[in-house]
């Protein structure tokens, strides 16, 4: 078995609704192991990280790298986290407001923590490792059961003061529409996510029933997935054509204001979706010039994450790791 | 007359549509000297800089400070600016895009010179010596014949790549609305400006003619101005009112935007409306919550600028003073 040389030794976890990853990382920010495991955020935060914790002693242990080699950890985690510490809300788990996160870790694990919004630690990768490098401003927008953006300025995450920056999933677009999860009506999520897009699909589906999507999905919806509304998009199919046209112009709206407000120099799509960004591409810029001032969108660049799951990893590490460019002072 | 002993000083320049501030402040950002001159952009970039310089001469000459002793210049403009150097367009000069507007001021001054949007200036101005002391994340919120925000985040100013950061009021909320001058179509700002309170009450005056506000100014709209919209809400009258609720509501949708996407600690209130600021932060307050994450209003200060003026002249100066703070790498 290969004995590393290397002494210090990072870990990057980044916790979702369903598994979380973790990896361990050199201090070039190289993933030398990864493993998935279930979240299983019911049994509670504190045995939750216990098991994550474990689980990261046993992946140092196979591949020969001592505890005291580990130099400290970034948490990635999705919810509202101020000061880099504290949870204030977690978008999923029955873990309570306000819950420490920075210094429970720090008591199981007896290392240095950090801890961020999921998708802040996707961009601080992006921003470091991938589609982001070479950029001053970048906006990393990840789409899936919501959407939200993580921000780099200045070569800093904006986190916000209550952990809320990036949150353009809530703007509302349209105060009569749809309760949103946040306690807002209306909000951009309910349209641009894969609830939303499914919602949107389903309802026409059965409203229209015509055309090749209808033909296979009219009598069994429940099995109607994203990448289906894609693929028939592709087939030139009327009705994935109309959910597709709203979503991405919903989006456009998004991106427009997000445009007007920060003003970056690169907008790099990550998460499930963006197995599909140029799609989404390419539409939203059809729609963006309604929408964002014109001096906003020269020179923009459009990216489509290459580092994938391991943005989430190396962007928690890098929280630790690299306290110069991340540390909100 | 007093010889001033403090060898260094600064200047910072608030060049405004009709007026241009100068000030001359030593190295705690105290204003020694002050003035106000016309403007007349219409005789050019280079003819107006010149102006601005001879007035800044002739000022220092009056209270004895050596033009040796002004160690650097910080510049003010309304209108995009890239790299604190580039005015990439200017609001309402006929200066064509794209001057460079540090080295034209630096040729004619020999003195370093930076740029910035007049609003991004405020907001440092603010943050560093008025109501934004002792937070990390504010914006300052200036509603004139525009609307826009001068932000604030990690301490350092947000410009944007191609100084379109804070554009707010270009944010579209009515695609049917009327053109903006931005090329776009029913932005905030169409709404949210002095011209869209008088628009709005000249049309309700027009078409109800009732009231106190249409007795005074039915017969000469003309006349009417914002401050008597403000007046008029305050003896209760019913037109005023109105406007005064869709005004602030239109505001607080564009707030809760900030919110979502910025969730900073402090709103400050500056320019010529922040004298009714107290009505404006109440009305905003009132349908914040339907606009912003709750999040994000939690513990959320809203001021009303003290420095009035002084900001944009001090934050212009702290922008050359102050490099460790100033500076976007």
């Amino acid at each position: 078995m290969k004995q590393h040389n290397i002494l210090n030794y990072y870990v990057g976890i980044d916790i979702g609704g369903t598994n979380t990853k973790i990896g361990i990382v050199d201090d070039k920010c190289n993933i030398i192991i990864e493993k998935s495991i279930k979240t299983l955020p019911e049994l509670g935060v504190q045995k939750t990280f216990s098991r994550i914790w474990k689980t990261t002693q046993e992946m140092a242990d196979t591949i020969n790298i001592s505890e005291d080699n580990i130099i400290g950890i970034g948490l990635g985690i999705p919810g509202l986290i101020i000061n880099q510490s504290i949870i204030k809300r977690a978008a999923n788990f029955p873990w309570g407001d306000n819950v420490n996160a920075k210094h429970l870790m720090e008591e199981i694990t007896k290392k240095p923590v950090k801890v961020e919004k999921d998708v802040n630690n996707i961009a601080l990768g992006e921003y470091l490792f991938g589609e982001g490098r070479g950029f001053k401003n970048i906006l990393v927008i990840s789409i899936g059961t919501g959407v939200s953006a993580g921000i780099i300025i200045n070569h800093q995450i904006l986190s916000g003061t209550t952990g809320c920056g990036g949150e353009f999933g809530h703007i509302v677009i349209n105060p009569n529409g749809l309760k949103c999860g946040c306690g807002l009506t209306g909000c951009l999520e309910t349209y641009v996510s894969t609830a939303g897009l499914l919602r949107e699909a389903k309802k026409l589906i059965t409203e229209k029933n015509s055309g090749l999507i209808s033909k296979q999905f009219q009598n069994n919806l429940q099995q109607l997935e994203v990448h289906h509304i894609f693929e028939f998009y592709k087939k030139d199919d009327a009705i994935a054509i109309t959910v597709i046209e709203n979503f991405c112009r919903h989006l456009a709206y998004g991106i427009g204001i997000l445009l007007n407000i920060i003003n970056p120099d690169a907008i790099i799509f990550a998460g499930g979706i963006s197995k599909s960004a140029d799609v989404i591409i390419e539409k939203v810029n059809k729609y963006l010039h309604n929408y964002a001032l014109q001096a906003s969108m020269e020179n923009l660049q459009f990216r489509s994450s290459k580092l994938l799951d391991s943005a989430g990893i190396k962007g928690a590490a890098a929280l630790i790791m690299n306290t110069d460019k991340t540390e909100n002072l």
